[in-house]
């Protein structure tokens, strides 16, 4: 029942992943191992099992360089076998996992040398980790199992996830249009909320109300991450000093939150007049996230905000011209740096002092913190399909921050990119 | 400045976490260190950040089991002072880290045995996990650093996982007045929502209403789960056979979602007449959840689903004269599946078939699975202050889910445990 959707009419809405999709991504992933001399991935995180399945349902997923993958569902067999896309089985006794991959994958573990199987180790948990690289080794060393080797096993499974994340970095045009949906479902909720943004208002009751908008059009509930101890709910909405006040959120301006337990995003602040207020929201429709910020003040900004807020926009439209096929990363991220410096605002880019973020902009798809980075370190050039979210923002403690962030596909041929974000441009005065 | 407001008029409502509530959690913990014979533990999720220091800025807390605990802070150091209760410290170059913890704690590292330093491997990454395991072999072996042990050093760094959530089963009086606030919110806003529950309405349109009254109350916008690949927006509202969809959700119902990117929870569904509406729903104030449910009709229900829904209040009130200090977790268990099979519905009783669940309640807290859990395995005995939902449910394919779900609080010397649930228990009829 791939792909198909066998629902009644009031589960009409229930979108299947297509299978040619879920093909393609596959065939990708396939010749990414091969040019990396990996035997097998074994992909663990429900993210990445979601994007090369089709499903979500809890389990492993083992591809090998060559032939038919297989999910090892724990549960639900019955939903993971009507979503997925390719051979899925029961998981059976997790014990018995390692057998279970040697009788499906002898060519591999019956193989003369020890096959190289990789695995998403920047999010499994180590204790399941010490289980699965158990049971690799002994699909391969037979019954004696990892735990006689002298690592443990440890070597028989490393690290794939740089590859694994390199892989979702170009996205469809079926994922294009999903991350739209997710545009367009911010940009009506935003036009909503919008005329609610008054004095003596809290940040807490209007997220709330945009919330509510972008729930109401299909919101998930959830904006997904993938780093470790990293949350956000839909974006943060900060006013004033409230904005400005540092975090553990790795993004340029995290916000101060409603407490110690959630320590970021809005505040139980309420809007006053001539602060600077920093709008940057997302949704997640189908899976795929939007991220936009746009700045807004209840009557007027200093003029050295509202330079700050001029020299955001100069560096997005500078870095427009930038974000072209075969451009290198990190050297967009460099000429930001340089860009903020030229106005003279190097001390409050992305950021303050020692809490400052070393990137401009940031994948997004599944998740709102994929790849690539518009960093140092991130070398690799543009190719299109990418979707990257440009964040430049500049905080000023104690006061506030302003700032703009588009979300944009990369084209191909030199062009420049194409903004998915909706919401028109300009610094809102209300 | 430990457990000090340092706030202007606008931020009070930013609460700090009592400082002699961390110095209480500290002295536990130790006390479970040495029985455990563990020389320290090396704490990394979030939330337990946040519950042994009073902040969750990013980084690792180490807590000896004798002297002064230290958190070494690598994101927002500044937020982080403000914050904590502890020694706070920024973590510096994180290759050195071994070497900062032979420094810090020379006591430990300097002993003549290898110490015993544990972590919570059942949430942090392998790849950090290889690397902390790698820095506590360093503090201890010397420059040579882990790598150069046959194991990779793993053997330095154990899985403490266990313990650490044992140490957070009982909570302290701050804690449950937390979760009674949370409940109250809840009931709030679903006295609200639930004149709007009619008939053609969407479970989606629904919920948002809920989490919109919620919101506006201080829920924090996400609801921490501490399973790996486990996600619950602030719960689930299922219709008929929407509801009774297996999902990969670990609990009784996870309802039909929106689409394979969200296989839980609501969908777009619309309610009809006479079919069960289930409103397991939740919310997180000041980082403490409460998980409740409900049953609800529009018309009326068949007389199998009301003996069904009858025999899920039978179950609670029987469970309740079971939940007294001292009584075994999985006796409880054992006994609601007797309950359930007296009334002829074992093969419904939390799910159907191959995908029900082996667990009638859990512990709630900071996150929502927490211990200890009301299943086979957990043979430990109820102590004073365990918060627990307990959840009978009964699923029919097709047809839909009815139940009842309550979050209790363990109370001492027999008696049975206090409701910290607020809304009425009863099949509403609307």
């Amino acid at each position: 029942m791939t792909g198909t959707n066998d629902f009644t009419a009031d589960q009409a809405a229930y979108d299947y992943i297509p299978a040619e999709e879920i093909a393609n991504r596959i065939n990708a992933l396939q010749q990414r191992l091969v040019a990396e001399k990996l035997s097998a991935v074994l992909v663990t995180h429900n993210v990445s099992v979601l994007y090369w399945t089709g499903t979500m349902q809890t389990g492993y997923l083992f591809v090998p360089a060559a032939g038919e993958p297989t999910l090892y569902v724990r549960r639900s067999v019955e939903r993971a076998k009507r979503e997925a896309s390719i051979r899925t089985v029961p998981l059976g006794s997790f014990s018995r996992f390692g057998q279970t991959l040697r009788q499906d994958y002898a060519s591999i573990f019956e193989s003369e040398g020890p096959p190289r199987v990789g695995a998403d180790l920047d999010t499994l948990p180590a204790s399941t980790y010490l289980k699965l690289a158990s049971f690799v080794s002994e699909a391969y060393d037979g019954d004696k199992g990892g735990a006689a080797l002298p690592d443990r096993g440890l070597s028989r499974l490393t690290d794939a996830s740089p590859l694994l994340r390199r892989a979702r970095m170009v996205k469809s045009a079926w994922e294009i249009e999903r991350i739209e949906r997710a545009a367009v479902a911010l940009e009506e909720s935003l036009a909503e909320a919008l005329p609610e943004l008054k004095e003596g208002v809290s940040e807490l009751e209007w997220i709330a109300r945009v919330e509510y908008g972008v729930r109401c059009r299909g919101h998930i509930g959830v904006m997904r991450l993938r780093g470790y101890n990293q949350e956000v709910p839909t974006g943060m909405v900060g006013s004033g000093t409230a904005a400005a006040e540092p975090t553990y959120f790795d993004g340029p301006a995290g916000g101060r939150g409603l407490g110690p337990s959630a320590p970021q995003s809005v505040s139980m602040k309420r809007f006053a007049r001539n602060e600077p207020i920093l709008l940057d929201l997302g949704c997640c429709i189908d899976g795929y996230v939007i991220d936009q910020t746009r700045t807004a003040v209840i009557g007027e900004l200093s003029d050295e905000l509202k330079e700050a807020y001029g020299a955001a926009e100069h560096i997005i439209r500078e870095v427009e011209k930038l974000m072209v096929e075969g451009a290198r990363c990190s050297d967009i991220y460099v000429a930001s740096l340089k860009l903020a410096a030229d106005r003279g605002l190097a001390d409050h880019f992305m950021g303050f002092g020692a809490d400052q973020v070393r990137f401009l902009g940031h994948g997004i798809g599944l998740e709102i913190d994929e790849w690539p980075v518009l960093a140092n370190g991130f070398d690799m050039p543009l190719e299109p399909g990418m979707v990257l979210a440009v964040e430049p923002k500049f905080t000023f403690p104690g006061v506030g921050v302003v700032g703009i962030e588009n979300s944009y596909v990369i084209t191909a041929g030199g062009s420049p990119p194409r903004a998915l974000t909706r919401t028109k441009e300009q610094l809102f005065v209300l």
